[in-house]
């Protein structure tokens, strides 16, 4: 099968975008992987399918397949290229698209200057649904809000690291550090991810402030490892140091992907991000039916 | 800059090739380095670059620019893929095409099954010009030829690991092991790639015999870790088998990237390689000026 495709990236998170709204090409979990695979097909994180929505007052649906062929839900890079994406390619002039997601409806907005925002929910402090177990421990008060002190087992000992714990519908640990480019991200990123108090494991935040609204971010990925630039890491970030008493409402979040805008009007509002959505290249290739 | 590309591979060595043959694009180090990148380019191993030549029964020349942006010598894979894209984008009729790279004039031979025969030179076994290191070292006789003895200091001790040394225009240590998949690629293969006695550093083959003319095969390459394929690394490991006396003089070599056939008669005979060169995809991309 020989189809179009539009590969995209959204602060380094990248997508082949395919445009199932004439037809449906009802891939397969084996053509899903090969066509993310960077050697042997197209190469990205993810593959994002665009298709018509059955429901009423919803413009789209889309659903995205990660490179192992698995279907997962909505990430905020993949819900900005689909935004761009549909504007660009004519099958929509609206700036806000109403879309269907495996998490739900979302509705993206295409900024004057290109980029998108997305809302990505409400932070979630509760702790038991981040999870975080905190039986027998005891919070420490910083600014207005708390830590945890989580001890670290390394070869160097037992570090204590004082994160803020939050979910942003998943499970966040954020540290702050005096220097992004020197912080420990990748000792001390699959210990924190493991450790015990947290059932579901957590993506680890490294965060520097840089001023009241302007920090520096390197997340620590549950599954992934360091990622060039975790939407959801940007927001829980963002929303502890908000927290705690450190930023403004709007901070621009500098990650080694790009540069991400998070607002958030604290309490039960939710969490907006707002960054880029870059077409790449337009490509053509045939498919093989069992790759 | 708005450019046509294709995307290809050979045995999962990825490559974009640039048609320079009705105009030359001068791109700069960064625009290779962009082009190669895999979440913010097209991404590639490396950037091929196909041009006429000004020399007279020459065919045409080529240009490798790695993803760190610079040029580098031929590669068999990469010479594959040239000779079966020039064919199949109208450039030539020929099945043997007479091209210019920067080690000099090749033939790569377009085959009727599609695969790509590449004449990869002579092995060269003087020890001092692999660079290999023997001061002080008696070789062990093994079949037809010998064996060097490395002391390899791991944590678990110092094993004693026996590898044929030989140099395919890059020096490369063979070692025989019962099953590839378990071999210790990741543990050894840096610690043979900076061992004292290769001066230059070297190609660490892990070498399975599976019969006479088959085998399965890993290395660890110099400067880059564990690869797909290696095309000096296969005709390495089968031409130091031929002279043990374990092998045929034709042998399919089992990559993770992919089947390589290696064949070579013995003395000072070049070694040929034969192996897939794969059109992956078609693509139009936009080079920023400056990335």
């Amino acid at each position: 099968m020989r189809i179009r495709f539009t590969k995209m990236q959204g602060a380094g998170n990248d997508f082949v975008v395919l445009d199932e709204t004439r037809q449906r090409l009802d891939l397969s979990p084996a053509q899903y992987r090969w066509l993310a695979d960077r050697h042997f097909g197209v190469g990205a994180d993810q593959v994002l399918s665009v298709r018509p929505s059955p429901a009423a007052g919803v413009d789209f649906e889309y659903v995205i397949h990660n490179a192992d062929g698995g279907e997962v839900e909505q990430c905020g890079n993949g819900a900005r290229c689909f935004a761009r994406y549909v504007r660009d390619s004519g099958l929509t002039s609206r700036d806000t698209v109403r879309v269907k997601t495996l998490s739900g409806v979302i509705e993206p907005c295409l900024n004057a200057d290109g980029r998108v925002t997305v809302d990505m929910g409400p932070p979630v402090f509760d702790l038991p649904s981040v999870p975080f177990d905190a039986a027998g421990l005891s919070p420490h008060a910083d600014g207005g809000w708390q830590k945890w002190h989580l001890a670290l087992a390394t070869s160097a000992g037992s570090p204590i690291v004082p994160v803020a714990v939050l979910s942003m519908g998943n499970p966040h640990a954020v540290q702050e550090v005096e220097d992004v480019d020197t912080a420990p991200v990748l000792t001390q990123g699959p210990l924190i991810e493991t450790h015990s108090r947290f059932p579901k494991r957590v993506n680890a935040g490294f965060l520097q402030m840089v001023g009241r609204s302007h920090v520096r971010l390197r997340v620590w990925e549950r599954g992934a490892g360091e990622t060039l630039a975790c939407g959801t890491g940007a927001c829980a970030a963002v929303v502890a140091g908000i927290r705690l008493g450190r930023l403004d409402s709007r901070v621009d979040v500098q990650t080694r992907g790009g540069l991400l805008t998070i607002e958030w009007a604290g309490g039960d509002a939710p969490v907006f991000m707002t960054g880029p959505a870059v077409t790449v290249f337009e490509g053509e290739i045939e498919i093989p039916e069992q790759p």
